[in-house]
């Protein structure tokens, strides 16, 4: 059970997290100038592995189960008209992903990763942020908690998606407030809009933002402008970081969710690597503003945990070579 | 067995090679459509699936049998000092992939690939190209055919890699000879020379262009400054196009020894993706001429097939979503 109950609660929780152990990455350091390969050259993998190292507190580890959670949750933006798709369409994919025919099914069935999906309150919109908060303390603190929850303790890889019409505007309206810029920086077509739909959420976020921005630190934010499925990705993010679980972000939606953290407390998101860079134009500005480089970009726009899923592969591989290969002197090879 | 005896016998191979199925392309553009997700959502894993689907001649095909196939040679011009290791690394690192020890044995692992490694005449040297050709037509013609044998015939997606130490001197000096520029345009420090070997390399480079650019096409370029490892892999990559399995190139060396074939026949390489983009820095340049945009780009440098087994799980992801996904008829889902 969450270890909180209002969000000063949550936010004393983000205050004690547990840093990186120095050692196993020291010692991850070490082992990986001893490897069969001339120094560096497996790039990125080798970082990868490193903080992967680091963060479960050993120097040689594997990657054995990994844990894909995909929250759904319906919006009272919706009705502003600011997606290409009908608010049915949250409850109708959550049913896809329960009959495993989404995208994510697949990818999380190649990725060797266990799914779990989490509909919060569909029939419960979330309140119109143009008009009001979009949640009550209760409401965001409730969704943080079923993220927090949803997390299983034997995980040892977590990435998080969601589901949700309306959400990119959401999003969009977390990153303005959170980051700076104009509403038109951070909004773009989510799935689809045309020309008369992208100037009409742009009105819709900078609506949400002239009521808003300001009004509070990262938390405060996500309670006003946020939705139940961003609150859960980041009640996800924030367990996983107490039970020293490496996180690998999924797109923008997520993106903005774990942004909420760090503009709470400040290394909120060391624990975390970008999974992909997404299509959606605001995204790449978002991962520079939290410092995140995206290990794949493929131009997928799709949400679900999709890119996600995908870099599993990438940062699994990187620790079978950290962790399986042989050494120079194991292998008889001669050094450069 | 290998249906060419000479140089002209593989040239008539490559002039007859199998075109894309139209039909199950256009197909699998079709399907892709109706599946449950935003149009283009998925974004390049959906050209990946199309573009496999027409090679395998199927709408719908799924990948159960990628083969990776590492090839090994010796080159005469290593004892000009070209590479950062001594010549026997090439046969210390053949013991360390016969052993498991190697980065591709834990990445073609993850991968869910078979992994062959074929030998190619350890103990005789490809000719110093400074001197004279690398290979006489005999032994080219030896090494495509050792390629051509080499690919599984339940093979459905194909990876070539090489181990060779001297090798990126090679393919540096194929790329200028095919494509044009300076030995310095193409030349860079492989595993690791420092700046008076990167300079000693462009100067070998530089010789063997003198000697032998413009003396023919693809396939005699591959002869005079190829090695046995490269021809292989163009030998590999041909059968591949013959037999309809699609191939995801590797990195320098690898599309240095598709180039050949390129260069020898366009269009021979429609059958090729390029899984990553290496950090060699002339590897973007190369992809380039040859119109491949890479799948990753990870900083890898390693050869040995690394960056092409990496993009397999990515190949695989593409097809898992596209054949496995439900339609929007099949979970009544909405559409746009």
């Amino acid at each position: 059970m969450a270890e909180f109950s209002d969000l000063d609660g949550f936010r004393a929780v983000l205050a004690e997290m547990p840093t990186i152990d120095a050692a196993a990455h020291a010692g991850a350091v070490e082992r990986n100038t001893q490897l069969t390969k001339p120094p560096a050259a497996l790039g990125r993998l080798e970082d990868v592995a490193q903080w992967y190292a680091g963060w479960r507190g050993d120097a040689r580890p594997k990657i054995h189960a990994p844990q894909i959670i995909v929250f759904a949750a319906n919006h009272g933006v919706a009705a502003q008209g600011v997606s290409a798709f009908p608010p049915e369409v949250t409850e109708q994919m959550v049913l896809n992903f329960q009959h495993g025919g989404a995208a994510i099914n697949q990818l999380a069935r190649a990725a060797g990763a266990h799914l779990d999906v989490h509909a919060l309150e569909l029939d419960r919109p979330t309140m119109d942020f143009t008009q009001g908060p979009a949640m009550s303390e209760v409401d965001v603190v409730a969704a943080l908690a079923a993220g927090w929850d949803a997390v299983r303790l034997d995980a040892d890889l977590l990435v998080v998606g969601e589901m949700g019409i309306g959400n990119t505007t959401s999003a969009a309206a977390l990153a303005a407030a959170l980051i700076g810029g104009d509403a038109a920086d951070w909004t773009g077509r989510g799935t689809g809009v045309d020309n008369a739909g992208l100037a009409n959420k742009i009105r819709v976020v900078a609506e949400g933002l002239a009521l808003h921005q300001g009004q509070g630190d990262g938390v405060e934010t996500l309670r006003r402008l946020g939705g139940r499925e961003l609150a859960a990705m980041a009640g996800a993010i924030a367990r996983a970081r107490s039970l020293r679980i490496p996180v690998i972000l999924d797109g923008f939606i997520c993106t903005a969710a774990a942004a909420c953290l760090e503009y709470t407390m400040k290394t909120a998101l060391d624990h975390c690597i970008a999974g992909h860079l997404s299509a959606e134009v605001a995204h790449g500005r978002m991962l520079q503003a939290l410092d995140k480089e995206p290990l794949l970009e493929l131009g997928l726009r799709l949400g679900e945990a999709s890119g996600g899923a995908l870099a599993i592969s990438i940062v699994k591989a990187a620790l079978e070579c950290h962790s399986g290969m042989a050494t120079f002197a194991e292998a008889g090879v001669s050094g450069a």
